[in-house]
C-alpha cells in the first residue's frame, strides 16, 4: 500500500485525532508497514507527548509552552529525541521532511506550522479548522505553488474526497449534519438552553465549543465554507442536509444523475487511515457498518430560522475572506459567552450577525479586503473580537 | 467527454434498455457531442426498429426473425442503412466496429452477440443477465484475451462499478434489494399468491417473468452470481440487504471501515450514460434524488426461509457455472409454470431445488463440469428445463 514508507509527522500528536493516528500507524506497523515518524508535537501536556514518543520514535518532538522545555527534555531523556518549544518549534515539526503530515492543533495554533507542512510540498492531512476558515485562499495559494496536497480528515469533507471521481462532473455536494441536540426542539426551549444541553452531542464526544457550534449548526457553517474551499465550488453548490444518524458521512451529487456516499460507522481512524493510505487504502480494525442493524437513515432540511448560522456562514463566504474570519472570531467569543453563562443560546448566532453587519458599516475597508498575510487575517479577527465582546456586554445588560 | 467521438452499437434497441439508451444518446448529441451509431438490432418488431434507426441513423441494422427481412428492408428503404435478418445479422452487428456495445438484447439470444463484441474487445455495456449467470466464466476469458471491457449496466452493479476504487481493499460487496411485493408476507400469503401479486414490483416497472424474480428473490440470487463473476469475489463476499426504497443501489465495503454507495432515482438512463462515457461522467437530465423529500431509507436482512431462492443461488456459485446455468434454467421454467397458473410461488424455488438436487444424482458428469462452449452451456440448459418440466408436472398434479 501507499503508506508503506511513507514517513509522517503528527501536529497535534496528544488531541483526539493525533491518538486515533497514532493508532492507525501502530496498526499498520503491525501488518509490517514501514511508516518511520519525523516529528510530533503537543500544546503542554508533557507526560502524553511522551507517552507518544515512546510509541512513534519520532526523531523531533516539540512543544508549544516554552516554558516546559525541561520537562520534556527530561521525560524524553533516554529515548535519542531532538526536543524542542515554542511557537518556532512547532514549525520547525511541520518543516522536518515528512512526506505526510497530520495538521490537527486546534486553533489558531494550527496556521503557521500547517502553513510550513503545506509550503514545502507535503501530504497534508488537514484536521484544523481554522486553516481554511481562516486562511482559505492564502493556504490554497501556498498548496498550488508547492504542490502540496491537502488531504482533509474530517468526516464529512473526507466523505466528499472518497467519492469525489469526477470533479468537473458536480452538481452538488451535500454535507449532512446530525442536526444536534436542539434538532427537533422549538425556539422557547432553544432561547432557554444551557450549555450542558447545548454540549450533550447525539453522536459523536467532542469539546464545548464545537459541541455548541454543532447545536447552532454553525459548525455545519463552517464546514460548508471548507468544502466550498476545498473543493473549489460556489457556496450554491454545497448543500446541508440533517441526518440525524450520521451514517452517511456526506455526498457527491453528479450531473448523470448519481449520488456517491461515503457511510461509516463513527470512528475517526477511517478518515485517518484514508488520507494515510491515499491514493491506496488500508485495512485496520476501525467498527464495521452494518446497515441491518442500523435500520434506517432519515434525512431532512435543516430550518435556517431556528438554526441562522447556516444563513450567515453562506452570507459570510459570498461576501469573501475576511467576513468568514471575522463569523468565525465573533462565533468563538458568542461561544465562549454563552459556556460561561453570560447570555443565551440564541444570542450565539445574533452576536455573530450583528458583529458582521457593524464591521461592515465601521470596518468596512478591513472586511472588504482579501488578506494576504496571516497578520491581515489577525486584524480582522481581533476586530472581530473587539466588536463582539462590545454587542454581547450590551446583550448581556438588555 | 468520453463519449466524444465514440461510436456505438445497441444491440436489443427496442427494448427498454435500448430505448433509454437512444434517450441519453439524443441527450448528448444534442449537446453537441457526436456518437456515430454502427448497428441497432431487435427481435421481430419492425415498426420500432425503424423509429431507432430514423432516430440513431445506423450504418448497419439486423432483424432476429428472418421470416421479417422483406418487411425490414421496406420500412428502412430511403434510410441508406444496410438491413439484414437472423442470428448471424446479430452477431454481425455486435462484430460490427463500434468503440461501445449495448448489450440488451434479453434472454440466450444475447450471448452470441455480446460474445461476439468481447471477443473484438470493445467496451461492452452488459445489460443481459444470461451472459454472466449462464457463461459468466467463457465472457470472462474471452475478455481477458481480447481487452474488452465489461461495463455493468444493471443498477446494482453499475452502483459497484462505480464505487469500486479499490478493488483489492474490498471487504464485500452488499447488494440492495427491494424485497419485492411479498416482502412482509406471510409464508401462508406468498403460497396462496397469484400471478398478478407477484408481478405488481413497488418500484420498477418490468416484465412479467424478472417480476417474479424479483418476488422470490431469484433476481438478486442471480444478480449476487453475476455480482461475484463481474468483480472477481467469492460469494460470501457478497452480501444483500434489503431496502424498500431502492435509492441506494448497492455498496462497497472496505478494509478500512468506509463504506462506498451510490443513490439515485430509478431511472435507468444514470446507469447507461455512465456506462456510455466511462471513465468519464455525462451531463444528463435523469430524474434528481431529493432525500430530504424522501426522508427515509431503511434496511433489513432477507429472510432465507421465505426468500430460499437466495441460498440457492449461493449454492449453485460455490458449486460452479453448470450448477447456475441448471439454477437459471430451472427457475425459468418454474416462474413460467407459475405464470400460467399451473404451480404455486413457492413452488418456483422447490422445483429449482429440487432440479439440481436431481441433476447432481442423475447428471453428476455434466454438472460438475466447467463448460468450456455455448454449446455445453446449452446441454446443461436443457437438462436442466428438461428436469424442471418433469418435477413441475408431478408436483402439479400431487
Amino acid at each position: 500500500m501507499s503508506a508503506e514508507g511513507r514517513s509522517v509527522s503528527i501536529l497535534g500528536v496528544t488531541g483526539s485525532i493525533g491518538q486515533s493516528t497514532m493508532l492507525v500507524i501502530e496498526e499498520l506497523r503491525a501488518q509490517g508497514v514501514d511508516i518511520p515518524v519525523q516529528a510530533v508535537c503537543a500544546g503542554r501536556n508533557v507526560d502524553a507527548l511522551a507517552d507518544a514518543c515512546r510509541r512513534m520514535r519520532p526523531r523531533f518532538a516539540a512543544l508549544a509552552d516554552e516554558t516546559l522545555l525541561e520537562e520534556a527534555r527530561a521525560a524524553l531523556a533516554g529515548l535519542d529525541i531532538e526536543v524542542a518549544a515554542g511557537a518556532s518549534a512547532l514549525v520547525e515539526a511541520a518543516a522536518r521532511p515528512a512526506d505526510w503530515v497530520m495538521s490537527a492543533i486546534v486553533g489558531a495554533a494550527g496556521l503557521a506550522p500547517t502553513m510550513a507542512a503545506v509550503r514545502r510540498g507535503a501530504l497534508v492531512a488537514l484536521a484544523n479548522k481554522e486553516c481554511l476558515v481562516c486562511a482559505g485562499p492564502l493556504m490554497l495559494a501556498a498548496a498550488a505553488a508547492s504542490g502540496a496536497r491537502l488531504l482533509p480528515v474530517d468526516s464529512e469533507h473526507n466523505a466528499i474526497f472518497q467519492v469525489l471521481t469526477h470533479p468537473q462532473r458536480v452538481d452538488k455536494l451535500t454535507l449532512t449534519a446530525s442536526g444536534g441536540p436542539f434538532r427537533t426542539s422549538s425556539q422557547e426551549a432553544m432561547a432557554a438552553a444551557k450549555p450542558e444541553q447545548a454540549c450533550a452531542h447525539p453522536n459523536w464526544s467532542m469539546g464545548a465549543k464545537i459541541s455548541v457550534d454543532s447545536a447552532t449548526l454553525m459548525n455545519k457553517g463552517l464546514e460548508l465554507i471548507e468544502a466550498a474551499y476545498l473543493f473549489d465550488k460556489p457556496e450554491h453548490q454545497v448543500d446541508v442536509l440533517i441526518h440525524p444518524q450520521s451514517i452517511v458521512h456526506s455526498l457527491v451529487h453528479y450531473q448523470d444523475g448519481s449520488v456517491l456516499a461515503q457511510l461509516s460507522a463513527p470512528d475517526m481512524r477511517t478518515p485517518i487511515a484514508y488520507a494515510l493510505a491515499w491514493p491506496d487504502r488500508a485495512g485496520i480494525s476501525s467498527p464495521r457498518l452494518d446497515l441491518a442493524t442500523i435500520a434506517n437513515l432519515s434525512f431532512e432540511t435543516p430550518d435556517e430560522d431556528r438554526f441562522p448560522a447556516l444563513r450567515l456562514a453562506r452570507e459570510a463566504f459570498r461576501a469573501g475572506p475576511s467576513r468568514v474570519a471575522a463569523l468565525n472570531a465573533a462565533n468563538e467569543v458568542a461561544v465562549a459567552d454563552f459556556l460561561a453563562g453570560r447570555i443565551g443560546f440564541l444570542d450565539i448566532a445574533r452576536i455573530t450577525g450583528e458583529t458582521i453587519a457593524h464591521l461592515e458599516g465601521a470596518e468596512a475597508g478591513l472586511i472588504a479586503k482579501t488578506p494576504s498575510s496571516f497578520d491581515e487575517v489577525a486584524a480582522v479577527d481581533q476586530a472581530a473580537r473587539h466588536a463582539a465582546r462590545r454587542i454581547a456586554v450590551s446583550l448581556a445588560a438588555a
